[in-house]
This record gives structure tokens, sequence and C-alpha cells, in this order.
């Protein structure tokens, strides 16, 4: 894969998989160029170029089959495979994703860790939550594709580092900090307390 | 206050907050104009650029004043000021929410609402939950600066309708879908499966 696809391209991937599936749902099947960009909100030359950068698809007289472009761009994203991920903080917020229903998308919670010793040995759903201690040990024996930092801020860059050493390949962190990496880790961060601020902002605006 | 400034700068205005809070826990006082670049990632003309747009602050010959600097940057987000919250939801999602603790930032949740009548009367937290039959009526009676909607995708525009006819003042969206809500109520959603997706297409890259 091209690998010079910009940020911004790559962020936009996921909002053209929602808007596709939502019609799916209600039924439509085709769609112009023109409804696709009214739906979606960027304009029909934003929506080639993005296209352009995974080959050409879609057919601009008739427009786009809209089964065809869903399944187009879930492939793109990578929605084809299975994730094996794991969950580090066993409160609300890691209980929150791990019920959230990923699974469906293809990513699958296999492990919650905790050092809560009332927390260990029990399970959030059907996931067991197992001791932090054993994180390490843990990882060198199954694959994790994606480690999520669900811990308070004070813990979450040193959880960050076991998770590096032990060779995650990626990191999801909602702990409302910033955490470093290496190059080789991939690293995405939910700061909750960001979006926040922002709709206070505009509330004074 | 300037009604022109981009939301690329205040979508930055919450990093700055969050690095100068930690500079302010790790002890440090003054920094000058190219270690806070360093810390924070923008370029220094990028943070003089945003700084510019509030009027002047900071010294540039003796650096900045962190004290005083997170003030100015907390006056301007608006986290002088206190906020009424409500949370449509009492799922696993909802709950995380209301025990996130954003109250030390003064965002206050004050009720929670759910259809479910095993949960309604209950409490998560100290916070009531609340029928959602009820939701205009209590909006009649109560200020809600923020309605957080944490409820599953399929109710979530009826609920953003009628948090918008009770006169919200904004949406905090959590359900993975696109609502609409009219000009006067602020937007802001948080799309985690677009970030998850984010996430799998670097790890196929």
């Amino acid at each position: 894969m091209d690998k010079n696809i910009s940020m911004a391209v790559i962020r936009r991937l996921p909002k053209y998989h929602r808007c596709l599936n939502d019609m799916l749902e209600r039924g439509i099947h085709r769609i112009s160029s023109k409804d696709l960009s009214d739906v979606i909100g960027f304009s029909a030359s934003q929506i080639r170029q993005d296209f352009n950068n995974f080959g050409a698809f879609g057919q601009q007289g008739y427009g786009y089959n809209v089964e065809e472009l869903f399944f187009e761009i879930s492939e793109i994203i990578g929605l084809s495979k299975q994730y094996h991920m794991v969950i580090i903080g066993a409160g609300n917020l890691g209980g929150a994703l791990a019920n959230y229903g990923f699974e469906k998308l293809g990513f699958n919670v296999d492990a919650i860790f905790d050092n809560d010793p009332e927390k260990i040995g029990k399970k959030l759903g059907n996931i067991d939550i197992l001791d932090i201690n054993i994180l390490e040990t843990y990882m060198s024996k199954n694959p994790v594709d994606i480690a999520v930092i669900a811990t308070p801020s004070s813990i979450a860059q040193n959880i960050a580092d076991r998770l590096s050493i032990s060779m995650a390949r990626s990191i999801w962190n909602f702990a409302p900090t910033d955490i470093s990496v290496p190059d080789e880790v991939k690293l995405e961060s939910v700061h909750l307390v960001d979006s926040l601020m922002t709709l206070a902002y505009l509330l004074n605006d």
C-alpha cells in the first residue's frame, strides 16, 4: 500500500465507512457523487481525490454502488481481519470499552488487566480480569494487536513503556495525558477532556 | 471575543492546557518558547500565532510564566465557569462518563436519563437515574449546558431532536452515528470507532 497517504485522508476513511453503513441500513444501493458529497459533508472533488489514493473505484456517470464502495473502504481500513485487544484498567472506562461491541467490527478483547486484588480473577462480561503483574508473561505468549490504556494518568506512561518493551503493536490511549512510545508502536489517543473543553469554548464563543 | 478564531486553533487549546498542567505538576514555573515548542509538538511560530489570537501574552525574552499561561488558557477555554451536564443513557459508557471526574474541571453531571425500569430511580455514583419520559420536564426546570448522548445509535437522532427542542445549549455525542442539530446547538461528537479504525489502518500500513 502507498505509504505516503496523509493522516488527514486516513482519518476521513472511518467517516466514509460510517456514512456508507448508514446508507446500506436505510436501503440505499446507489448514490451520485453529489448526493454522497451532501451526505458526508466533503466536496465531490475531495471525495474523488481521497478515493484516487487507493486506485480508481466507483463509476462517475452512474454514481457509486454503495455496497461495493462500503466493501472497498472496509478492506482499505483493514476490517476484513480480526484483531486481538487487551485493556489495561478495569475501571468504569475499561469496563465500558470491554462491553462496547467492538468485536462486531473484528476487534476482540481477549483480556483485561488490573492491579486491584478485588477485581483480579473476576470477569467483566465474558472477559477475564488478570493481574497486571503478569502483563509481560501474557504478552510473550499471546498475540496483542491493540493494547488499550484505560488507567489513571499517573501510571499511563509506565504502562505504555511496559507494553512497548513487550512488543505491543499499537496502543489506544484513553488516559488524559500525553504518552510517548517508540516509532514502531502505533499510537492513537482519545482525549475526552479535549473534546469537552472544545465544547466549553464554543459555549462561550 | 473574536468570533473568527478557527476551529483548528480552538482544538489546540486543550492540548496547551494539558501540557501546561503537566508542567506545573512537575514543578516547572518558567519555560522558553523553544522548550514549550518541544514539549507540545507545535512550532514556536505556531504557538506565537495561536496566542496572538487572544491578545499578546507571555514574555518572549524571558520565556513564559507557566502559571500565568495556564491560567490564561483556562480562562480562554472557559474553565473559570461551572457547567451543568446531563447524560442520556445509563449503560456502561454513560456510567463511565458519569464517574470520569469531569467535575474537577467544573463540569458537573446533575442527572442521568434512561428508559430501563430496572435503572430508573437508582443512582450511578451520587447521580440519580431519571425516566427519559421526563426529559422535557426536567429541562424546562433546570439549566443544562451540555447534554451527553450515550445511547445506542438507533435512538441518538431522536434524543438529539428532543434535546434541541428543549433548548439544550450543546450536545456531546458518543453514539456511533452522525447526528444533526439546529445551528444554535453546539455539537461535539466523539466517534470511538473512528479512532479504532485509524489504528487498524496504521497496523496494516
